[in-house]
């Protein structure tokens, strides 16, 4: 390959790597690896700062490929600038067990810094990167010593621009003038269906240049030009930058080239045998990497190395100049909580009048605020209605990046994403809040943090037909339902104020995934904890509240949220009628389950079969609690707009049909 | 109130009844029908073309209130123009058993062409109405005839801007040229939170110019300019309007104009009474609507009714002269199906072989399209993998709007809303696709259909870990039981090609909501059905697929769509062990749970206890079939990415399996 620079034996490896792994795997997307090789190659080889032997170095550039479908140009690119992630690896593509699963995972492979395939999603999560990044340089930086400093590099393509969440994600980032974000656009304009003049005519440009990004526009197959727009970007620290990469797709493929053939499916051999001798290939072996591109490649290593070196060097002279700054940074990068979080929480007293769990989770916040000053978050648009804001702290915008209180704006599917990036970040705690019934507009979002064992925490309020007069537009129904059928989401529907204290520290002890606060509009009695059992049993996810006088139980009343204090109140009246039931306050399906099985049956016991559940949401699934013969109290209806209290009555979850349901299964 | 003209005085009308019926109900938001009155009374009184008396027409111009928390803006103008709205439904705003729910809501009050609340649904709804419209006039309107000519306005607000949705279906909606939408925009620059300067700073004007848009900008309170710019937007053929309007949120209310404080809550009794007064407010009297006023509004009546009679009119007169065409317009519009439906599915001979579901889908698609001329749909980008396209129909697009193939583009959120607004619309049977993952990102589409028992049908395929190779960001897993849990959602997962054919059936048929169709990647065996029961019980939900020769089955197995098979081969299996086992394929769980309590009795023996099912997701839920002693075969953790016969293996989705733990039970 004579003719051939260094340079482009090193893009055309990427290519051809790709490609072979498509092939071996019979399966992928080989064309846009191929396509953007040359942007991506400058990219890292120019620019990017990592250390691949320690990919979780804080102070590294971020880089997100957030068209996922193209992960064999970053697992490509991990496997040659030498992080753990053999060449075997790549041989086994999409294979059980590899490390190079057919998208990115986080938590799976060494250097994948997010989980995409979703459209859109990598683009929204770099912004919640860039956010923590900013809010870290803002707070530690000192004029001596930069600390945090560090760019989000993205990779995004037709089909994420295409997503409603590149739209919030690119408004919230322009409002909020994130300098520090550089896309790279793969406009190759193929989509899956053929042309994006099919369905996609509208001008990005345009439209980035109008939410306050810098765009411009480059031959994404001009190495100088991608350099030079990337420098570009960097001197532009006002506003984030938008790269178009006018690429082709399947870059060398003489058949396939900018055809959407190229997108999703192997090329087949005859076409991986053709674009390689188009591309001027020096070898027909699989998986080949000329000993001087692979050499060239691994520089990354050393160089990566040295800059780690030299940011530990600068942290240490921070940490012996300024001792408790240094201390405070540390601590947050390390995402600690306090010692004995339970000491910060607030206790209620007793009261009858109570108040809204949305307000007892605003007083927990302002509370625990003090103490874990990496929490940081906001809201949708519904500062007020969730209770999300923190008091002692300032607005985090443009200004004042060193703010925790986030404005999101009406864009609870970019929020989502967001709070995953920031908590990929480390550095920061991120809770974002809206109504419950939002959830479903930033439901991908959630899912991913489940996915990637994300620790983001939602603040969901107005969480039933006890909003009331909003209606059934607002009122959810299925919400529990459907996050609790969804793997390693912890949903918590505390019954009052104490469960909220202890339900807060339960979301930040998680650690597997998102943990969603489930909390009321309306005013709940606060519980009455020198008769009750102590709200600090919220942990094991469900706890005798009330317990009948019987060795066994007549019936175990089982209740969430705001249908405790009813089912409470249905005990009463039942023991007058010489019915002596158990009440269980259940918050959490996901924490009790993973009881032991004799906890489990201490409270639910087996033995007593007349158990009803009372929640205020579709019954779906509370047979798993209650039994074949037990009675689900519920709705498995759309809402009505009306003050709550007369749906409550319409609707038939009222302390009367707690009493009548349990009398028939007693009797 | 001499200095007055009529046109203030209607114009102040509908702030006060908003106020006042706001305030009655201590809860709603006055702001919005305040500020927006002026342009909306230029819009009912100039252009909008309807008949009150018969709200239904179907050439009305279409009116979507997509900020729909300023309902009573809606339900002021219903009232006056002569809609079957009393005064007495105004005052009872939002209570139990009213017409006027806190949100506007399709079905509920006349007039409301559909659900709005959360924000972003009305603006993408109404760019599906706008596609029905642009089809069907493309589709049937001759050169004499014009029977399908009507606009479709909205009123939409910085939250529904802010939303992704938002960008998706203006991108659309551009690509298309629609130019009968014309959207007023709210521009109040006052969001919940307070000044939109907290998170929204975008150019609107420069992102729609981008996606295509005719974009304006007027002062909201100047009446001329409003008329001026909606003629202009008329004028305006081949790209959809937004007419930017600057507006004073709570215009006139002397203390809370332009504040948060007048978004979303009363404004006070003595606020109401200054509003009044810094009006120039005639009366005192609540609900206030002068006589003049009353006469002046009410003249709607009349000339829609002559509007719609010189349409019916014309409507005669196409009849007289293109019987036959005006014979299919008639019946697309009424949404009739052919009767005998059946007799149009396709058969498919038994072969173990088989084919995926996806593929038959799209063979019954593309032979009862030749039936249903009325069918219109696509896909979100995977035309080809969701088997959506109709050979014999071209691309609806703004060359062929005739064409019946859509090009949705990768918007799922928009094609959702679209596929409701085309529903909404009538005329058109709107079908959309794209992998059953992907429905978490239009699943608030999907709920708002729910809500109103729109009929879209939703085409959801790669239905789980069968789809293999692309991992656990693309398999659903807990998608079948967020979707049962839903009200009103008819789920079908067919087991084979005829399972699949009458899967149709019932989708086309249902009529409560939205139907999804979940279908495999993979191929699945086509069943014989000489020896099993009729595909034709599909339509019962669940049905004796292969039976024990016993009065009573040692066991019943249950399954859904690919899992059917690998449960017909272990009955097989277990028979040689002596374990007669009955087989239940159970397509929909909603349409089993609508059969006769004998039905579903003869189905799920009661005394049979020994039940497993076996299903390729989570289990969440299925305790309501298999009894609390039932074993519930799935997945509840994600999946993984390698060849599917390797991940149904390693996660035990497999015949041994179900032997195993059938065995178990039974013994």
């Amino acid at each position: 390959m004579p003719n051939s620079t260094l340079e482009e034996r090193c893009v055309n490896t990427i290519r051809t790597l790709s490609i072979d792994a498509v092939q071996a795997a019979e399966s992928g997307h080989p064309g846009m690896p191929m396509g953007m090789a040359d942007a991506t190659f400058v990219l890292w080889d120019k620019f990017l700062k990592h250390d691949p032997k320690q990919p979780h170095w804080y102070d590294r550039d971020r880089f997100v490929l957030s068209a996922g479908h193209g992960s064999m140009l970053l697992y490509s690119l991990l496997h040659l600038t030498g992080y753990d992630l053999s060449l075997d690896q790549l041989k086994n593509f999409r294979q059980w067990g590899s490390k190079t699963p057919g998208h990115p995972e986080y938590g799976h492979t060494p250097g994948v810094e997010t989980t995409t395939g979703p459209l859109g999603q990598g683009f929204a999560t770099g912004v919640g990167m860039a956010m923590a990044e900013a809010h870290m340089a803002a707070k530690f930086n000192t004029q001596r010593f930069t600390i945090t400093d560090h760019y989000t590099y993205g990779i995004v393509s037709d089909g994420d621009l295409m997503e409603g969440i590149s739209h919030e994600a690119a408004s919230l980032a322009g409002h909020l003038k994130l300098g520090k974000i550089i896309y790279l656009y793969d406009s190759n304009r193929i989509s899956i269906d053929g042309s994006t003049d099919l369905a996609f005519s509208e001008d990005v440009v345009g439209r980035f240049k109008s939410y306050g990004w810098h765009v411009m526009e480059i031959d994404g197959h001009n190495r100088k030009s991608v350099e030079e727009a990337i420098r570009e970007a960097q001197n532009e620290t006002g506003k984030p930058s938008l790269i178009v990469c006018k690429t082709h797709i399947g870059f060398g493929s003489p058949n396939k080239q900018d055809s959407a053939a190229s997108h999703g499916s192997p090329l087949g051999e005859d076409e991986v045998r053709l674009t390689k001798e188009n591309l001027g290939w020096e070898s027909d072996e699989k998986f080949y990497i000329p000993d001087e591109v692979f050499n060239y490649f691994r520089k990354a290593v050393k160089k990566g190395g040295e800059k780690h070196q030299n940011w530990r060097e600068t942290l240490n002279e921070f940490t012996n100049n300024k001792a408790k700054k240094a201390a405070a940074f540390k601590a947050q990068i390390a995402g600690e909580l306090p010692d004995n979080l339970e000491q910060y929480l607030p206790q209620f007293e007793a009261d009858s009048k109570g108040m809204a769990t949305r307000a007892a989770s605003g007083k927990v916040l302002n509370k625990i605020a003090a103490s874990i000053p990496s929490l940081i978050g906001g809201s949708a648009d519904l500062t007020g209605s969730n209770k999300t804001w923190i008091d002692d702290e300032g607005i985090f915008d443009a200004k004042n990046y060193a703010g925790t209180n986030i404005h999101f704006g009406v864009r609870e599917h970019a929020m989502g994403a967001a709070l995953n990036g920031m908590a990929l970040h480390k550095g920061v705690i991120p809770y974002g809040g809206t109504f419950l019934i939002f959830s479903d507009y930033c439901r991908p979002a959630i899912r991913i943090a489940a996915l990637s064992n994300i620790s983001s925490i939602y603040v969901f309020t107005h969480d039933s037909i006890g909003l009331g007069e909003d209606g059934p537009t607002h009122q959810p129904i299925e919400h529990l339902a459907s996050f609790r059928a969804m793997p390693n989401v912890l949903v918590l529907r505390p019954a009052d104020a104490n469960e909220t204290a202890w339900a807060w520290k339960a979301a930040l002890e998680y650690g597997d995934g998102p943990a969603l606060l489930v909390l009321t509009r309306q005013s709940l009695p606060i519980i009455d904890r020198n008769k009750q059992n102590s709200a600090s049993l919220t942990g094991k996810g469900a706890y005798i509240i009330a317990d009948s006088d019987k060795d066994t139980p007549d019936a175990i009343l089982i209740a969430t949220g705001s249908e405790v204090q009813l089912t409470l109140d249905a005990r009463k009246a039942l023991k007058d009628d010489n019915i002596d039931a158990r009440v269980v306050s259940m918050p959490s399906w996901e924490l009790f389950a993973r009881q032991s099985q004799s906890y489990r049956d201490k409270i639910l016991l087996p033995d007593v079969k007349a158990r009803v559940s009372v929640e205020a949401g579709a019954t779906f699934g509370w047979e798993r609690w209650i039994g074949s013969a037990g009675t689900a109290i519920g709705i498995n209806r759309f809402g009505a707009s009306a003050p709550y209290e007369e749906i409550y009555e319409q609707f038939g979850i009222t302390v009367d049909r707690i009493i009548n349901e349990t009398k028939l299964l007693v009797s």
